[in-house]
């Protein structure tokens, strides 16, 4: 399973203030608590920065990538700031996130075609989110052509296929895991961020946990979310020993070692 | 989901002493216990009895039944403990279990042809337990066909595929789920006891409370376990409101004003 950090991100008060302050160590820390806890990559996000972000995203990334060699995932919908940002990354990005709405990957993807950055492809488009897994699948191929045609391959792509919340439609979840299955069966990754399933209903952490499960088991091959989350990260690792992704279940006996295994 | 608590069985040393000592208030004790905390059916096993089984299996039904409308899962492999027990039992009896060995199921299946009785079915036979999902779902509809012959119709069957340490084998999780999917194809039950996934693995809880949500997304109807593990039962509801097996996930709402759902 491959983690994406996401706490970084100025919609958080505390790493606004960060930001604004340019608190390095702060910035810092986080990217590499994250990466301790199992995160692979740690998303980048200053959408809150408004005229000042590709200067706030450049800060952010060097702070990281003058002390580490942690990978970042450069979140941004603006395609200057994914422009400036990849060419200061070093290894490989993953830029988050194009749709199938032409207004946008117009603008993104031709700056990506010559670098080797995955990209992460929400299935939506100008009609909005789909509903079914049909609707999900159909909006994936469709972004898999559009990046062929800016030179990306689909071993770059990660497919998010937009969950929604079971509270309002009880169906969703099933669709998503279908989705997910039908994705996958076409030779392409996929990626969720799964706190979307649980709002509205009480003890959100634990229907996100026992979601983060089942997308696993139908095949999710990367999640955005919070490694600090020991229940979350519990989740992940006993489905990878589960599914057999984790050779010898080393991981899961690490974390279990190493005292990070909750419930 | 239809949990089957599964405490009471004499394996356990409390239980064995209190069959002995005719503690009927214990035993009422854990079967009232188990069916608060959501078991639909209790599970009674006598089976280190020996040769005072059938008495020891009537004294424990009539304390239970006596005092509660509780449903009992009469788990015993001797068929003349088995005829006794569904003679006595008031409501719809689960038999557990059957196999497909020949010598096992001609002695059971008689008897039950003329009860209503759910019959849970395990996918083995002389040749042994089922490795790849396509054999388990040979094994369901073998299962299928021999109860038809003893004009039992499969709604009353609850097939279990069996399943086995990934700690051994990493690939019989996805062999689990698989035959799961194909066995409900059918128009079959599934059920399960998932303990036996952890085997040789650290923290045993953490890996069935993940796989026994794996498994509701893949269609399980059953569960044998204890109910009053609270980490199982908070995945058990979780799976079942994510899934849209939960109306309005009342039950999952339920469980959390009452405090019962944990991590």
């Amino acid at each position: 399973m491959l983690i994406i950090g996401e706490r970084i991100n100025t919609s958080r008060a505390a790493v606004r203030n960060a930001v604004l302050n340019r608190d390095g160590d702060y910035i810092l820390n986080e990217a590499v608590s994250q990466a301790r806890a199992g995160a692979a990559v740690i998303d980048v996000n200053c959408g809150t920065s408004m005229e000042k972000e590709a200067e706030d995203m450049l800060w952010m990334m060097d702070v990281i990538q003058r002390n580490t060699d942690i990978r970042l995932s450069i979140d941004s919908p603006d395609h200057e700031v994914v422009k400036k940002a990849l060419a200061a990354h070093k290894g490989t990005a993953i830029v988050n996130s194009i749709t199938a709405e032409k207004a946008r990957y117009e603008q993104i993807l031709p700056g990506l075609g010559d670098s080797d950055a995955l990209v992460v492809a929400l299935t939506m488009d100008e009609k909005g989110m789909p509903s079914t897994a049909g609707e999900r699948f159909e909006l994936a191929t469709i972004l898999m052509e559009i990046c062929r045609g800016y030179g990306i391959s689909k071993e770059r792509l990660l497919i998010d296929p937009l969950i929604r919340p079971v509270s309002a439609e009880p169906a969703q979840a099933k669709e998503v895991l279908e989705a997910i299955n039908l994705i996958k069966g076409i030779g392409l990754k996929t990626i969720a961020g799964v706190s979307n399933i649980s709002f509205g209903l009480p003890n959100r952490k634990l229907i996100n946990r026992t979601f983060l499960a089942m997308a696993i088991a139908a095949g999710l091959d990367a999640c955005i979310m919070d490694p600090l989350d020991a229940a979350m990260m519990s989740s992940s690792l006993a489905s990878d020993a589960i599914m057999g992704r984790d050779e010898y279940s080393m991981g899961y006996i690490a974390a279990f070692r190493e005292k990070r295994l909750v419930g």
